[in-house]
C-alpha cells in the first residue's frame, strides 16, 4: 500500500519512521525538500501533483496550510484523510469558528473584520480580545493581545478574527482518532504550557474532563472525520472552551511516542489506511518538551543522563530561533515527577529560561 | 555523527528506523541490498569497503557472519564496536565454546571433530547429543539431534561441535548492554518457544534469575564489550547454562520494542556512537510472535484486532519458507495474558500451527 503525504516536515516525518515497519510505502509531496522528503520511498515537487495523487492509494496532510490544488485533486480522487472539508475549514480561522458556533461547540465569542483598525475597537471593547489573522497563523504568528490599556499600532489590513479573551485556567488538549467506520479512539488529555503562542511542553494524562473526549467525538462524527484530530481546549472552572481543532497529528500528542502502546502517528496512518484502529493504552504519566531555536549537540549526554528521556531530532537544515528543531519525550512515576523531569530538561537545554529560544 | 552498519537485514533496518530520530545518519554495506539498503542515508557494497569504513565515525554489524575483511579493517581504524574479538568468537562454534570453558562460563559438555561420522559417534556416546557445524550456522541450520537409537545417515565433512544434549526445562536469554566506559544495563529475561532452532514466540520478564544476568555482565566485561549483546541459556532446575551468545541485538530483544522505555536497538546504538545507556523500564508483560514464511496482508485487520498489538513487517523480497518476515509486538497484564494472546495470534497467523512454515 502506498501512502501519500502532503508536506515534508516533522510531523510527516514521524509518520513514516514510525510506520515503515507496516507493508507500506510512503511518498512525499512538497514545493521544497523538508526533513521527510529525504527518508521518503519517493519525494514528487508539488507541479507533479497528479502524478503523485495517481501513484498513491491513500493521501494524508501533515500541516493544514499546504496547496489547496492538491487537497482537491486527491479529494476528487477519493483519497484524501481526512476529508477537504475538516482541512478547508482550517485554512482559514473565521470558517472554523463559524462551523463550531453554528454546531453548538463551545467556543469564546468572536467577531470578523478586514481592518486591523476595527479589529482593535472590536478587542477593546469586549475588555479584552484577541486578534488573530484568519489565514495561515500558527504557533502564535500574527496574533496580538489587546486590553483596555493597549495603545493602537498599525498592522495590516486583512482578514482578522477577534476573539473574546478568555482568562482560563489552563490550555489542554486531546488526540483522538476515528477510523472510516466512525470507530473512535482517544489518548488521555494533556497538560499544555505555551508560551508566546508556541507549545513548550506538555504533560499526560490530567484529570479527567469527559467534557473534552465527548466534545472531540461529536465534532469527528459531525466531519465524518477519518484519522487523527487534535483539539486545543481552554479549561476555565468547570468549562471547557475549544481553542482551536487540528485534522492532524499534532505537538501536543507527541507524547504518546513513549509510554503508549501506540502513536498518534501509528493510529494515523492505521485510520488513513483503512485499517483498523488500536486501542491505546497509556503505561506512565508522559510528556515532552520541546527543543526550540536551539540544537542539541553537546547537551545529548546530559539529556540522556537526566534520565526517562528518549530524543527526537527533525533533521531540519538550520536551526532558527522560534523554529522547532525537536523534542524530547519525557516519563515518570507520577505527573509531578514528569514535572520535574522536565524542569530540570529546561536548565539543561535553555539554561532555564526558554524566552530567548521563542 | 554516521554510524555504520555491516548487513542489511533486519536488525540494521530496525536500527535505522529506531534512531532516525537522533542526529546520527546511517550507512550500510552489503553484499546485496536487503531491507535497510533502502532507508539508509547511503548504501556501499562490500568491494567497496574502504570507503564505507573511511566515511563513518563509528562501525557495527547486525549480523556476525559477515565479511571479515570489512571488520578486520573497520578495527584497524577503531571504529568497530562490538569488538573484533566478540565477533571473531562468533564466527567458529568452536572457538566460542572454547573460549567460555576456559574462562569458566557454564557450558554443555562438547567435543570437536571435522569428521561426521566421528560426530555421530560421539553424539550416541553422550547418551544424546547434537551435532552443529562450527561454521555459518544459525536459525537449527546445519543442527543434527542424535540419541542412542538414531540410525547413521551420511553428512558431509565438515568442522563440528558435538554437545551433550541438555535436557533443558526451557530455553531463556537475555539482553544486555554495555557502554565504553564499562556501564551494564539489562533487559529483563524472557522465555523463548523454539521449534526446528527457530524462535517462535518469546515472553517477558520470565521470574528473575540472577545467575543469568551475573554471567551476562561477567562476559561482557571479559570481553570489554561495547554494545548490546543477547545471551541465549538452558535453564534446568537451578543451573544456568549458556547455549550461545549474540554479539549484536538480537530476535529475543523485540519485545522492548512495545512497553519498554527504550528498546534494545536505540540501546545498542547509544553504546556504540559513545552515548550513555539508557536505563530500561519495562512498562508491562510483553513479549512477541515471529513471522515467519508467510505475509500477512489479509490478515493485518485480525491482528490489530486481536489487541494490544503492534506490527513490524521487514519489506523482504520474497515470502520464503522458514524466513523471518516480521514479528508482532504483544502486550498485556500478565505474563499468562501476553500468552493467550500469542496463542490467539498463532491461531490468526498459522492456523495454530507454525510447523508447515518453519
Amino acid at each position: 500500500m502506498i501512502i501519500g503525504i502532503i508536506g515534508s516536515g516533522q510531523l510527516g516525518y514521524m509518520m513514516i519512521n514510525t510506520m515503515r515497519r507496516y507493508p507500506f510505502e510512503f511518498y512525499v509531496i512538497d514545493d521544497n525538500k523538508g526533513p521527510s522528503a529525504y527518508i521518503a520511498d519517493k519525494f514528487f515537487y508539488n507541479k507533479d501533483y497528479k502524478n503523485f495523487v495517481d501513484s498513491c492509494d491513500y493521501v494524508t496532510y501533515e500541516f493544514e496550510h499546504v496547496s489547496g490544488e492538491i487537497l482537491k485533486y486527491a479529494d476528487e480522487q477519493n483519497k484524501l484523510r481526512p476529508s477537504l472539508k475538516a482541512v478547508n475549514l482550517k485554512k482559514n480561522r473565521i470558517l472554523e469558528k463559524r462551523f463550531l458556533k453554528e454546531n453548538n461547540f463551545p467556543v469564546a465569542d468572536f467577531e470578523y473584520t478586514e481592518s486591523f483598525k476595527d479589529a482593535f475597537k472590536i478587542a477593546q471593547s469586549m475588555g479584552r480580545g484577541v486578534i488573530k489573522s484568519c489565514l495561515g497563523g500558527y504557533d502564535g504568528k500574527n496574533q496580538y493581545f489587546i486590553d483596555p490599556s493597549s495603545k493602537y499600532k498599525e498592522e495590516k489590513d486583512m482578514p482578522y478574527v477577534v476573539e473574546k479573551f478568555i482568562d482560563y485556567d489552563y490550555e489542554s488538549s486531546i488526540i483522538a482518532a476515528r477510523d472510516k467506520n466512525g470507530n473512535f479512539e482517544y489518548f488521555e488529555p494533556s497538560y499544555n504550557y505555551n508560551q508566546n503562542g508556541i507549545l513548550i511542553y506538555n504533560i499526560a494524562p490530567i484529570n479527567n474532563n469527559i467534557e473534552m473526549i465527548e466534545i472531540c467525538k461529536r465534532l469527528m462524527n459531525k466531519l465524518d472525520y477519518t484519522g487523527v484530530m487534535g483539539i486545543e481546549y481552554y479549561i476555565k472552572g468547570d468549562k471547557t472552551i475549544i481553542n482551536e481543532y487540528a485534522p492532524r497529528v499534532h505537538n501536543t500528542g507527541h507524547h504518546t511516542l513513549t509510554g503508549s502502546s501506540v502513536s498518534q502517528f501509528e493510529e494515523h496512518i492505521l485510520a488513513v489506511s483503512g485499517l483498523t484502529l488500536i486501542k491505546p493504552v497509556m503505561f506512565v504519566p508522559s510528556g515532552i518538551l520541546n527543543i526550540i531555536g536551539t540544537g542539541i549537540g553537546n547537551k545529548t549526554e546530559e539529556i540522556l543522563n537526566a534520565g526517562n528521556t528518549n530524543i527526537y531530532w527533525y533533521h531540519k537544515n538550520e536551526v532558527r530561533r522560534k523554529r522547532k528543531m525537536g523534542h524530547i519525550n519525557v516519563f515518570g512515576d507520577t505527573y509531578n515527577d514528569v514535572k520535574n523531569r522536565i524542569d530540570l530538561l529546561i536548565k539543561i537545554l535553555y539554561d532555564g529560561d526558554v524566552s530567548s529560544y521563542i
